[in-house]
């Protein structure tokens, strides 16, 4: 097939992140203004198993910028080394790379930008690796956990919607004498609670990398009653665990598509304040208004960097790496290392440091 | 006691609601620019009998207006005519109307504002009644089903937080193709339910006034993906139920201080969608998110001209009467009015009409 | 020509206004629901006479409710009746109704929705009576000031922009002790600046209404001083003239193009409060900020209602009408009466009398 | 005069920027968590010369960390070593150097806390070298241009205001194909006009330090036109000059009080391209919105963050230095460096790069 143009593609894979749009046109028009050729894939690796692309022109990146979501689509199943494929009832799997290669040949596609979180960046480095295939990664997680970048894209926007969370049930919370607590996104790291609890003037923040004693929270609360302050605000992450109770990233099976459930840190934690002090208090999931709307501003700019920093990446062939985030540089490291462990908040980080000196308590 | 000025008091009962400050302060700033003195009564009916009470300066709500929750505090447990009193770790009620008249006799207040919903007003309805208190009400519900009254204030807000959180899953819905569905307060009515469903353009809205057909509902959702959409959104308000299902109005007890706990009509609402269609089906509880946080600017208009109508009530003396919006204009009605049925969505109103219009699905 | 379905066409004239997207999508979508075909014009009147037009469908007004500007363009210079062409450099304005009723005729279009502010109803009302075209007005201004309705879509959505400038301002007035102005639309009405000022707790609030005198402003500022406020916050409408300055509504010419160029009000008033007073005193022009953007939910259920109104009123054959919200119900009303003086804030409303009774200054 | 703990005081100096109470706050609370007491001067070095002051306790920021301005209140005029003081209606100058050790000294202050711009951190500089007192100072301007730090707080705010701006001026120039310019601030740095013209999608940005051709503004809008696009968006810095043009820096004079009047850039442009292309062309001059309200999450922890190593330096005893972020770390930094020239951006940083990549037109 003659082509007169070099062709790229890109496609979206995983959870719903703020920024998706963003990096999307981004991608789309530097390449376009470069000279290329780009390819849209729709639904993640789905579309690139079954075929479902087509080339994107200026028209459909136009006015993107500031929507949640992505115009390509999405799933967080889909896998070509093992394919779901629903037969007489069943699922069944099947290998699917030759298709992928097929397909990418077909339309004489040079190079593959894939956006997603660990699980989606772990088959691009696996499509790397054992296929050829040329590919850039960009990384993705309104948690901000993943390795080798200091900011993931989406997370900005998850801190903010949890942050306006806390500024309502603040008001909630102080007129009637409450403990109230917000459960948000982290299964592995506590970043959305950690930033957030700060920037919404949490009183106790709970996250993965400290185990708690429900002692030492209840200890806060009987204190600030005691300095007369009768309600308190509580930021859980979803994978807080008491001291002795299994951490999440114990069990976490890497690059596995069966993620475990987790649920309930919340409820389960006001349920045991209000038995242990009899004071009313209720909990709040803020589950996926974390994921969807417009991106901030900070992150539509972060967003921007990343995309054009994944097509500069195709233009100048330095492929199967990903592009991160270093000392407010956009940098590339090689893919593989998505597969390294999460990147947890540092419990000694000037972060925590600050909480600390404020008063908040981190349940140890 | 000898005072020079006349005064008035003002409390706020009952769960939290955008706008209680601003009637507060309309109230307070009316009664002081009117040459009266004004108390302010901490947490709601509990101030009331316990005496815990102050008087009121332009300081006291300087800077108020925007600012959720109430700065008096509230309760939604205390009545003065069963007043629970914790003794040898059991609760045992207690009449408490001498109390309430001995207080506000002793700082010769001469007729109390009382900011709060159906049970609130209630409890100074009988006040009235049965203690010869002169009361004013100001109907305060986020759910807007007060009778008599055309718009509470909170409703703007809850509505616009609730629209809100449709925008943002919105786009998590399109992207990966899910039914999502948003659970909403309107526990006997589905007003925030019905403008947020249309303000957000939900693709079905389930109100208690409408039982729904789980049927119905999937139809809808397939005949949405026959033409090319894979997604829909649900608004669903916690009081909806299937037909045949009980109606949480008919459960509920006038003037109850125990109300009925629901619970999980969305859960259980996109549990019955998935299994039947296959559809990845997720809910969000809003919960705690609709009452708090700064009122909207329509709130802040409202609250402004309810305070300042009970206060102008108070100054001509006409007393046992709670405010309320007609035809766009503040008029009074007798506070006994308040223990009539809740004010329901006319199922033959308007609005339902413009959503059927629109295409919208209402489950019957 | 045969055609298979009735059609409807329509357009939208004038300045930008939220909630112009969401009513499209209400005409076009009852329209579809119902079995009629339906046509958007371009750009105004401006596509009705050089025949830029088109078939719409559900794909054309999906996601567009949230969005602020208008899918089909405006423009608020272009007049049928006096058409203007550049010719040799210069314009020429001709009588183009001829063309307009050959394209209406060439597409079989058999009524007109038109969405636009006085100007542009104007237009339509001549265009039903001098040329028999079968149309339905929907009312469209910020400013909330046209005839016969008690709210138009926009207004909410401009306030609330009007009243998150205020919040902002506030704070800087308040940590610089300055007198602070914030300069907002309202050529002939003052709804904005009075809806506003009260929901943004300014002190001033100076409307074409009601003339101001500097002294009584300036009194204001004083007391409040006196007060131990050492700040004050003003909101000032466009068309806001001192006592015996001219009113703009005496220069306005009804159904003129060259609307009078006002500007300034809140400089003129700033400059003059610094002179006699001393104190620091700024001016912020809020101007296009209160045009754009994503309509509030308000805007967006009053939006939705107008444009399903508005196709159902074309259905039944009810032609030569505007639709207009009265006491909370959408009715229909001449579409001639548009042409009356525009719908001034009632100088003893309910809500002036809330503002008098917080203690704001009016300027008299 | 016998105390028995050590004191700390803090004031905030210069214009209005979001996040000083959350600085404020920082500073107070880590103060007194650790055993000091803490100052708070009112209206920045005016109360350090008059004495106004007083202790803080942990209620007096109770509250304050969502709100924007100053509860110590600022001026950006006094200056204590040429100190204004009215005397027969004429401004005559004073050293008041022994002044401000008279009150430090009477109540016993260690050290001062200054938060402000190069103005008022020059000031503190002085009275570090030429008094001997004992100073720590907290970079704080919404144009974060202040050597070396990475990040003032107050811009994340101020951008995000100016993004929100561009977001709705948008719907409304493709709405009417207008040109659209938003002025926003920067007098001699373009960090917010970069940064919200990438977040907001502009089509130009002009910023101080690259000087702009009027032919290559007006070209990116003709080839826009070519292209299809109608409408075009410009964010223009205040400080913004065409080629040949007196830049603002070579004209400012450091230490200053009297800074250089900017002003009409953006009107100036709008007016130079509507004579030469004939497009409608409009201003909006964003103003005082940019330093007010409520900041923004990512404001919130990063002003908190360097509240609290104010502090701590001051208890390490680490003085006449400022706190500064670099690799979002906070380290310190000796507070002369503020006197250096002020932080321009790179012409050839990242962020340009990626702006150029993306098609955006600079100007040159």
């Amino acid at each position: 097939m003659s082509q007169a143009k070099k062709r790229l593609a890109v496609l979206t894979g995983g959870g719903d992140c703020p920024g998706l749009n963003a990096v999307i046109r981004a991608v789309v028009k530097t390449a376009l203004n470069n000279g290329y050729e780009i390819f849209g894939i729709e639904n993640g690796f789905n579309g690139l198993v079954t075929g479902r692309m087509g080339l994107m022109d200026y028209k459909d990146v136009s006015g993107i910028l500031p929507r949640g979501g992505t115009i390509l689509g999405t799933t967080n199943r889909d896998n070509p080394f093992k394919f779901a494929v629903e037969e007489n009832g069943e699922l069944v799997y099947y290998d699917k790379r030759a298709e992928v290669l097929a397909n990418l040949e077909k339309h004489g596609i040079e190079a593959l930008v894939v956006i997603g979180g660990d699980g989606s960046l772990n088959i691009a480095a696996r499509l790397a690796k054992e296929c050829g295939i040329k590919v850039v990664g960009v990384p993705k997680t309104i948690d901000n956990d993943l390795p080798c970048t200091e900011r993931t894209f989406g997370f900005d926007t998850a801190m903010a919607m949890a942050t306006e969370a806390l500024d309502r049930i603040h008001t909630t919370a102080e007129s009637h004498h409450r403990v109230m607590a917000l459960e948000v996104m982290g299964r592995y790291a506590g970043w959305i609670a950690l930033h957030s609890g700060i920037a919404g003037g949490a009183d106790v923040i709970l996250i993965p990398e400290i185990p708690y004693s429900i002692n030492s929270v209840i200890g806060k609360i009987r204190a600030r009653q005691a300095a007369g302050k009768q309600f308190s605000i509580i930021v859980v992450a979803e994978g807080a665990r008491p001291v002795g109770g299994e951490m999440s990233i114990a069990r976490m099976v890497k690059g596995s598509f069966e993620p475990i459930r987790l649920g309930g840190a919340g409820e389960k934690l006001v349920r045991e304040i209000e038995e242990k002090t009899g004071i009313e208090s209720r909990c709040t999931v803020l589950g996926y208004l974390q994921r969807g709307g417009t991106p901030t501003p900070f992150d539509r700019v972060l967003s921007t960097r990343y995309g054009v920093a994944a097509a500069e990446a195709c233009m100048r062939k330095e492929y199967n790496v990903m592009v991160s985030l270093q000392n407010d540089k956009i940098v590339t490291e090689p893919i593989e290392k998505v597969a390294s462990e999460p990147r947890l908040v540092p419990v000694d980080s000037d972060i925590i440091r600050t909480g600390r000196q404020m008063g908040l308590c981190f349940g140890d």
